[in-house]
């Protein structure tokens, strides 16, 4: 029998025991937010693509506004001027010469640096007079200050969002390679288990997991596939897991309330690789298995709905950003809890909460049940952990909430 | 022309001029996460559906154990039983009669409380002895504790997650009515974009928008459809404009940096409704127009990238939670800043961040750029708001940040 392991133990066997190497794929940019960078995107462009202006104001030398002042402007003729979206090389800019550029315009040839138009004064007879000396380099962005070829621009790991997308677009990359999605079959285990539409009788569950892993599954990146209900009988439960690992590459077992059934898939995944952990020092969710057979995850999670929810969002997420290779951690929501809740001894324990804005603080409200069920935790925007050596928490503390 | 608004008054805006109706549609409970309730979910069940222990211990009348103690127990017999998974109405206890039950095991008939396993001495011959006396009801929870038929369960406009849809599944629920995914029109408008496979000239520029905009309203939870890129060109663009408002709910127009094709937008929305505002007190993001053209939202959206990202990320995705009914607001994280920030007057500014984690707080670290090119927020994590008012903000400071 091994022994249970902590939260954090479980984490490190995720990290330590498991090495996946799914081929990558190329998808349009159209089509890759929420995707996991495979490789990282390397520039093969300069941005800015040319010197540009960052203010409104007067291109030149800047040497020729070296001494000038509010008494003594430095004169200058105008050349032109330089519109968006119009190549400024067209103007050539000689010494006593300027044009007038835009914020984002291109600078001519000859202009070291943009003079702002506060500076300026117009004698309206095409000459114009420089208030303030600038410095060479003044007030332009050169070509490739923020990019240039060669730069990495995303890591791999990361997780696209739309500005990583317009990022992309702006340095004319259309596809991007990246992990694919993992699929995870999910079996549900139990004789008292009965399918969602019908109504259970006294003693029978509906078979609230398969809809719920494969929910969750969707939403943290992967593709689920449901192998339905296995009754509890180990040949069953053999031919079930066998085609779900051969389909799939993750398996996701839940339920097997009886001992035999633990029994029983404990077996077959130590006939085929082994077991990793057997319990996890977790309030709900003590009765989880961690395998690997056939060189792939297999996760014996509770049969208890929210016991699988809470081992599911913490490890079985892990595995599969493991398995996208996604670098991101849980990103967690400070919050203040509304009340005292009481110490937990020896394991760490989950609790849901709703969070409300109050004077600018986020409140956390923890959920109350007398049951326990799966429908405590419908509303409900995220969880925290009391940790396994916490002597309770008085109202008003500061915990972190993994929101939903 | 109309005066520009703040962000809050554009809120307020969003929020009293428009008024959506759109036809909800039913989905199966496995497409649903992610989707917006357009109904509250009502039970039909109760929850739990039986009257079931909280303890595993002997369910027996409670008048039977008064006045029993350590000393003196209460001499009960053995009636049987109750597995889980089993019909526990098959036993009937009477007076002086008890059942073994575990944790969430059925009451059986008879029973009114269940005494923990630690307070019964077992003398193995069919007789136990309770030693504490029990009130009636103690450690079970009765049918219908946690929800029962009629009691709102989900509200109206909660967008759904895994914890939910188990929720749903356990009480039998297998379709949900949802707000539809509202069709936004995308148009880029400007003489000086190119495809984004192209190569810019000088002065030119990619259509970054487009990529952008559509990955951003995927994410918010609508269908994006694109009428690529306008030239500046009053008849054209009323075509495209015209087309977008027949087919989809929302139209966004981006760029259109010459005056005239901010003036002829507005003329087009002014035959067919409203401009609403025209300008927005924001750092970037000002050029910013929102109108109501046949009854429907058009926002005219700068043409630079990160001002079109910020301005999305904040009404664009205002006016889609208000479309789909969306109750839940923009989640922020506190962090602390990572360094000083130099006041800014009149306008709210808006910048990128990275996040950290450095013993145990959240540090965000503003992006620097010198161009403000939207590579710039290429790996951010977020971005938080300088307030108009804002005298600057010290290192260490505690920000609020909404994170992508």
């Amino acid at each position: 029998m091994l022994s249970v392991k902590t939260p954090e133990e479980v984490l490190e066997i995720i990290n330590k025991e498991f090495d996946f190497s799914m081929q990558p794929e190329e998808v349009s940019i159209f089509e890759a937010s929420g995707r996991v960078l495979a490789e990282p995107v390397i520039s093969e462009e300069n941005v800015p693509t040319f010197n540009r202006s960052t203010v409104d104001g007067y291109a030149l030398a800047a040497s020729d506004t070296f001494g000038c002042s509010d008494s003594i402007p430095a004169l200058m003729n105008v050349k032109g001027q330089v519109l968006m979206g119009e190549d400024g090389a067209d103007i050539r800019l000689g010494i006593g010469e300027c044009a007038y550029v835009p914020t984002g315009g291109a600078i001519p040839e000859g202009a070291d640096a943009v003079v702002m138009i506060e500076y300026v004064e117009d004698y309206k007879d095409g000459t114009v007079g420089i208030q303030k000396p600038i410095a060479p380099g003044g007030n332009i962005i050169f070509k490739g200050d923020d990019v240039f070829p060669g730069k990495e621009v995303l890591p791999k790991g990361r997780l696209l969002n739309s500005a990583d997308i317009g990022a992309l677009a702006a340095l004319g990359i259309l596809k991007v390679t990246v992990s694919p999605r993992p699929l995870v079959g999910i079996i549900s285990t139990g004789d008292e288990l009965v399918d969602i539409d019908e109504t259970p009788k006294d003693g029978q569950i509906r078979d609230v997991n398969s809809a719920m892993l494969s929910a969750f599954i969707q939403e943290a990146g992967g593709s689920a596939r449901m192998y339905g209900i296995v009754q509890d009988d180990e040949a069953i439960l053999r031919a079930a897991l066998e085609k779900a690992l051969d389909e799939c590459d993750m398996v996701l077992i839940s339920g097997g309330s009886s001992v035999g059934t633990k029994d029983a898939t404990c077996r077959i995944i130590e006939e085929k690789g082994e077991i990793l952990l057997h319990g996890i020092a977790m309030k709900p969710g003590k009765p989880t298995i961690l395998g690997k057979a056939d060189g792939k995850p297999v996760f014996g999670l509770p049969g208890h709905p929210v016991a699988a929810f809470f081992v599911s969002r913490l490890f079985v997420s892990a595995m599969l950003r493991k398995m996208l290779g996604q670098t991101s951690a849980l990103r967690t929501v400070s919050a203040q809890i509304s009340e005292a809740v009481s110490a937990n001894h020896g394991r760490a324990q989950y609790m849901g909460v709703t969070l409300s804005e109050k004077e600018g603080r986020t409140i956390a409200s923890p959920v109350h049940t007398k049951s326990g069920l799966i429908t405590s935790l419908a509303g409900t925007d995220g969880f925290f952990c009391i940790d396994r050596d916490c002597e309770g928490l008085s109202a008003g503390s500061e915990i972190q909430i993994i929101t939903f």
